[in-house]
């Protein structure tokens, strides 16, 4: 290597690599939550990573186009994307090889997604994603079966107290539509209403006319779900609107019975990052400061309804708690491999002797296996343990103090 | 969607979707074979899918810099390549942050790589790959660590009967350089080893003089590693070849303590497809036709000395036996969600009705929660089975009949 070359150390932007013990951690959380999915009927697809570009930017995935890599196929000359999202691969899936599969369809999938730029707040290029899609049932049960799998699954992975917190990206528009607003007046509300300033919003609604009114009151609604709920109830809200209040009841309604212990929030006229929703949203908040772990909602795939959920298992990881790591035997020159085996069966990491350089402790070693015992290393002199394999059946042979 | 768009269903040759239930068991299959190498005291790394391609094309990289597809970084302007092959990401972690880590330094990965074309025997562009490099010690012992575990994690899958294969690189020009070869008729010989031509193998060597001549014993000797290693053995050979010949005796003798049973086969003067391969080689074949399912040998991790295995989960999916999917249970409107975690904790898959159109049958459905039962359905009148949890602490509960 010359002094020319860049660093090899460093990697662009937003790339990063997930070191010992957090890739393991990593795939351990993320294959936890695909059982939990798993054991929900999901089963798992797994779209390749490029395709062409038009696959990629249907539907749900318009809306990542910009954010999309995009490379030359060298055997057919047409433009690939790296896909940014799953979602409108598992809608490809669902539209052509799985078309005649039975619906409710309920698909899951894990994997990587990779965009063009980071944002202020999630910097990284390259994500890591699973979820889940049930698609071809447009249900309050199905809306719930889906927000209840992101906190069982979070659950799983050791993430406890999980908030809900749903929106109903359809109701602001369907409210400007009943108010009749168009044009440069409707803009100026939706922005007000983006800002959440209630003050320029009550202005804009009371030159707008009733309908539009009630966009004072619900924004004002934001908060507990039951509360939320309540005011949407004592509204006289107009038919579109109404629809989508009672179909929010439902999904609540459907939650408590899922998980009665669940902390939800709703906030009726948020419509923010969820431009292709076409129901009710959620998104899934860890405990205290940990932020933003999941979000999913109703959307179209191709033409049919459909429900999903998508949890970043980059965000679990650091609200899950950390596990202890299993302790590491040094297996000396020579060791009895049954013995080395039987130690491994019983969850025991081993790291075997490969040169005579090869030091225990330095290795991270806390035993060693030394005439088919297990003696502790390091602080002090060796301690004699059980001798390997020696115990009763069923029971653990091996103490560790 | 109009008739001027190109079929959805259609994907990039070499790239393809993975449905149901083959996603999920090859899944289940990536996971058993990391955590034998993670029992083993092999830890995981992640680096990123795409990286500054000065990275991924240094050292064992160069091999595949021409199968590397390749994209500008708008943040940084410099090209990156998405990964051939992780092999260069983790000698560049091992090289860099993991610099001061404790030598032998032992590192497990899995993901996907994606290449320019595929072959004709292996026409994926985006291959699943895992695998362990064993970085910092230059010893027998080492490189039948990597293979062993090989045989291990294979074994894991549930791929029993697997065959190693062992070549030494080296070997073949470390003779020709012994016999003073150079130039034309050096590229000659080379050329009819590489077509393992004995004939004109014999003819040209004999033209160079004594230590050439070993090539055509050498070449005889392919076969089962107690007889090809025994040939070597009575070969008079120069020191550099004796080296490596001594080596691989070495390394089998050590495989033999580790697995006995194992079938080796020892190929001295095989070099294709190992070029950056500094000692012993070896790929491991499935039982029957199912082919290569890995390989791995002795390489340079940068400066490091260093012994790797890649297996590959897409053929190992193919070698494995297939498993039983778990049974499904239908949950109808108004199930108990007490009773259906609790078939879901004993391992049943639970699919619950979302809407009135919901069939059991057609969705995959064996049983059905009735009131507390297991019912079955399908051919025939319902049958009772018994009630959901009743059974004695540590015994199923359910009968499946």
């Amino acid at each position: 290597m010359t002094d020319d070359l860049p660093n090899p150390a460093l990697l662009p932007s937003g790339l990063s690599d997930l070191l010992p013990p957090e890739a393991a951690r990593e795939a351990a959380l993320v294959e936890a939550m695909m059982a939990v999915f798993a054991s929900h009927g999901y089963e798992r697809v797994k779209p390749p990573l490029l395709e062409f570009e038009e696959g990629l930017l249907q539907g749900s995935g318009a809306a990542l186009a910009d954010q999309t890599f995009r490379l030359m196929d060298p055997e057919s000359q047409r433009m690939m994307g790296l896909r940014a999202d799953t979602t409108p691969q598992v809608a490809r899936i669902a539209a052509t090889r799985l078309r005649d599969a039975a619906r409710p369809l309920r698909l899951s999938y894990a994997g990587q997604v990779l965009r063009v730029r980071g944002t202020q707040i999630a910097p990284g290029r390259q994500l890591p994603q699973l979820g889940v899609e049930l698609i071809g049932v447009d249900s309050a049960e199905a809306d719930a079966e889906a927000a209840a799998l992101g906190v069982e699954a979070l659950a799983a992975a050791g993430i406890e107290g999980v908030a809900l917190d749903i929106t109903l990206p359809p109701m602001s528009p369907a409210l400007l539509d009943a108010a009749g607003l168009e044009g440069a007046a409707r803009s100026r509300l939706a922005r007000a209403l983006d800002r959440k300033d209630a003050a320029e919003v009550a202005r804009l609604a009371e030159a707008a006319g009733p309908p539009a009114v009630f966009l004072v009151e619900l924004l004002a609604a934001a908060g507990p779900a039951d509360g939320a709920l309540a005011a949407l109830r004592a509204a006289p809200l107009p038919e579109a609107p109404r629809r989508i209040a009672d179909n929010a009841a439902e999904v609540v309604a459907a939650l408590r019975r899922r998980l009665p212990g669940l902390r939800i929030t709703l906030d009726p006229v948020e419509f923010r990052g969820f431009r292709y929703h076409t129901g009710v949203a959620f998104t899934l908040y860890g405990p205290g400061r940990s932020g933003e772990l999941g979000r999913g909602g109703r959307y179209l795939s191709g033409e049919e309804p459909a429900t999903g959920l998508s949890l970043y298992p980059d965000a679990a990881l650091r609200a899950a708690p950390t596990v202890a790591l299993p302790e590491r035997v040094f297996l000396p020159a020579g060791h009895d491999p049954a013995a080395a085996a039987a130690l491994r069966r019983e969850g025991w990491v081993t790291v075997a002797a490969l040169s005579p350089a090869d030091e225990a402790t330095a290795l991270g070693c806390t035993r060693e296996l030394r005439g088919g015992r297990l003696v502790a290393l390091g602080r002090g002199a060796a301690v004699d343990a059980d001798a390997v394999g020696a115990g009763a059946a069923g029971a653990p042979p091996i103490v560790r103090e």
